[in-house]
């Protein structure tokens, strides 16, 4: 294939397009954040990106807690209105029908809406530019129940989660494989039992 | 809807899983990576967190440079063989049937198969725990050409992007909307021009 080579720029894709909630379940704030990821497994550890000049920015900067949703797909629009419109002119909770609930572990909310989500404390944040970066601790997730199958695993197809890729919201599609499927071994048939009679 | 609330964990979906190539054209390597995201928009920046044990860990930690390649759904096998296996142990660019060439900005390759790559220079590290965390200025983005439209435009839905998801693997499925759609006023109806019989 025949490349074009640009300027450096933000295209990294999909991204998840997380409700990030933080202030209090009174007086509660959200924005939607592409710029997260997880940055550690042992201990969990993420980071949201959120500038300054953001309404939640002071909060998250003063409490060093928020909460990152993960949306499902129905919540397409309610996401896109909380990246568009600050929390300064609008209620973005009674326009995107959206609930503040308590978290566990810290004083920022969770979206009860949204059938994930990881409570979060900054331990570490540094100002790259037109971002900041707030690296936390995760220290609890919630998950919806209805997503645990009879033995308690967790099956996230059934969040049926939003993914954003360059300006879009898609639900994810078809499953192509799932961990370590390019290189397990094929299980060899076993005989079929003889039937009687 | 009832929430289970678990010990904080790596649960965020979904991830871009990015094919992350670094070392030269001549002695490339590649890994797998879910650990990436964009960290800030001017500059751009961006970062992989990568285990120390793992064999591209120390030619990423000495030359600073790697190259984040997006994957399309075809190369889902192989990105799947190239987050399981160990270029220690095998060569991966064979098994998967990559190809390293030469970027325009740093030293590592490019992965000639996948429609985006985004060529980065690490100004930071933080060692996280398992994990070692590259933050890097994003130099150069290489997209295919035939994902632009007649004036230019990228047109990313063309790529089919894979994505991961809690150990799968998926496809981007059906567009819910693109940024903005929630907030952006209806076009009011022109009167259709006045037609001459």
């Amino acid at each position: 294939m025949k490349k074009e080579i640009w300027p450096g720029g933000a295209l990294l894709a999909p991204v998840p397009p997380a409700l990030v909630s933080c202030g209090s379940v009174e007086k509660p704030a959200v924005l939607t954040v592409g710029w997260t990821g997880i940055v550690n497994t042992r201990p969990p550890r993420t980071y949201v990106s959120v500038r300054p000049e953001r309404n939640s920015y002071p909060m998250i900067k003063e409490s060093g807690e928020f909460v990152i949703n993960l949306p499902p797909a129905r919540l397409a629009r309610a996401v896109d209105l909380c990246g568009c419109r600050s929390g300064r002119q609008v209620d973005k909770f009674s326009l995107a029908h959206l609930t503040a609930t308590p978290a566990s572990t810290v004083s920022a909310p969770l979206i009860a809406e949204c059938p994930v989500s990881l409570e979060c404390r900054v331990f570490q944040s540094i100002l790259l530019g037109s971002h900041e970066m707030f690296l936390a601790d995760i220290l609890a997730v919630q998950v919806d129940a209805a997503l645990l199958d009879d033995a308690g695993r967790l099956c996230l197809e059934r969040a049926d989660l939003l993914a954003y890729a360059h300006g879009g919201y898609f639900r994810l599609g078809e499953q192509l494989g799932s961990f370590g499927y390019s290189v397990r071994k094929k299980k060899k048939r076993r005989p079929l039992p003889h039937k009687k009679g």
